[in-house]
């Protein structure tokens, strides 16, 4: 008899993912003692020497709630009963700059980092759901700019870090959530609930326990799937996109020595060029150049391209379009010119 | 004293989109007598003479409802007392196929195309508003096929019909539903509120009363507007795709004399061409080339083109990739055959 459906596809998913690592250096599996990274961190332990690879696991201690350290020395203790070796708990300090969800993911995504250096890492394992991955593109569509933001979770993502880069993998972006808890139940593992997990306090928690359902209510079911389908889909186009308009970007860069009236640098862009481009690759170079330019990626918005697109395509002699960063941009002898204020 | 701030918005709107049409041929508005088309109806009967143009209404019966002849020269009268003339209603058998809101939707344009042509429309408007468009949002994102599925409603849409082409344009789609509430009662229109626009037997009316406000609660509010800001990039992307995707497979066509085995004809496509090609792009000349080959839209999924892709990106010597319609996809002498199975 072969395993459990649920740990079956678990173990191929890291399977699969292993296949495509270097023999060298160890395979960490980050671990928060949730079902969903619990059941990737059991799959590892299974599928790594079979591999012929050295797996480890690390949790994290955000330090957010009481007996977090407790907590975090119960995780270790799982991880290293699976065999996982090394098996460590990193302490971080979340200092809540830009609420406390991004600050916690940005000391993790750091210990993580420094962990990955330490033990000289090929890949870290993320246990990130296609239930995770329909919430991250229904938040994202709530910030309405593009395939981008609707893109969701790359499966693989490279961070660079003093130490090198480090390869960051999510084996489990298609399978559910459900899966992940059938998985830790047949291989005898109990996962840990965290409470912040139903703390409504987090649009993520209001997203995943009253909007998707309702979504599922009134639309139909499989909308999780579909969800994470589309940002695949999305991530592509936007991958596509992005590199023509570099290209169409180097290639309207007009390079010749070209100073504003104070001397001050400045870009310029070859309207004609410009005008020739999809409105999809124009806003995009257009975008690019204020970037380049300074532009505060933050709040540099889609009302600020649009009023830039207008200099390229509705001309009939704007003055100027002020950008954020003290920027403007402005139309002279057939070029787009982004300079300071 | 100006007009209303929601009556200005919608003349402002009405007035954008006449200022494109030329001076021929009237402007036709079709009015269901609901708030968003009669608030347009009201902004055209006002907008259209100061723009020399000649403006008309019409109103769709789609006989579905006790009373809806009655309802129907209601809202002719209205349309007439507006002084929109022609003003006249379309009685339409609407046949249930494809579900009741499409087969009403495909015999409401029909009627509307008849129209258009029978009174040399320049173009019909359209009252759709943001609200429209974040609902058909969500509707395509439940489809998850993609920016195509997500781009929404188009602000102006030509339909080939008999007697030449029809100009659709929608001119509220940046404008809210409350707005057009507002306009009615200020300009003293009291708009027919359909009960079909609160039967919870419509996916769309679930998603206006039930998944929009949840969505609103959840995340945050202006979901409806990020919706239609989303559309409406997506709209461009696919539109910049679709167009590279076409002349990339105009490119990579091989058109040498080639027949298959059976003498059946085939359409070949060069793999070297398609393995420099960005995912995106080559998911779509693959599709375009299935479809060009005989496999029917509505069938063709995801999956098939994920299969068809494995044999330029992953290729170990596979057979053939079957595809709906009696066709397969297979490789050989570098190229990708789409033929007859």
């Amino acid at each position: 008899m072969g395993p459990d459906p649920a740990v079956a596809a678990v173990r191929l998913a890291v399977r699969r993912v292993l296949a495509g690592l270097p023999s060298r250096g160890v395979t960490l599996v980050a671990c928060s003692g949730g079902a969903d990274s619990l059941a990737l961190a059991g799959a590892l332990a299974f599928e790594a020497p079979r591999a012929g690879l050295q797996a480890g696991g690390i949790t994290i201690d955000h330090g957010l709630q009481e007996g977090s350290g407790a907590r975090a020395d119960a995780v270790v203790r799982t991880l290293a009963d699976l065999g996982l070796d090394p098996a460590g708990s990193i302490a971080v300090t979340v200092d809540g700059e830009g609420g406390t969800e991004n600050a916690a993911r940005n000391a993790r995504y750091a210990a993580l980092d420094r962990a990955a250096g330490r033990f000289g890492a090929a890949a870290v394992l993320l246990g990130h759901t296609r239930d995770d991955q329909a919430e991250t593109v229904l938040l994202g569509l709530a910030r309405g700019s593009g395939a981008r933001s609707l893109a969701g979770m790359n499966t693989a993502l490279s961070r660079p870090t003093a130490r090198g880069d480090v390869l960051y993998l999510r084996p489990l972006l298609d399978l559910d959530r459900a899966t992940m808890r059938r998985a830790c139940l047949a291989m005898g593992l109990e996962p840990w609930d965290d409470p912040h997990n139903d703390d409504p306090a987090y649009t993520r928690v209001r997203v995943r326990h009253r909007a998707l359902p309702v979504l599922e209510e009134t639309i139909g079911p499989g909308v999780a799937e579909a969800l994470a389908r589309t940002a695949k889909m999305l991530r592509d186009d936007a991958d596509a996109l992005d590199d023509l308009a570099a290209r169409a970007y180097d290639d309207l860069l007009d390079t010749d020595e070209l100073v504003d009236a104070d001397d001050a640098p400045a870009i310029a862009i070859r309207v004609d060029g410009l005008q020739e481009l999809h409105r999809a690759l124009r806003t995009r170079v257009l975008r690019m150049a204020a970037l380049k330019a300074g532009s505060p990626p933050g709040t540099l918005a889609a009302v600020h391209v649009d009023a830039m697109d207008r200099l390229v395509t509705a001309w009939h002699g704007q003055r100027h379009v002020d950008l954020p960063g003290g920027l403007r941009a402005f139309r002279r002898y057939g070029r787009l010119l982004f300079g300071p204020v």
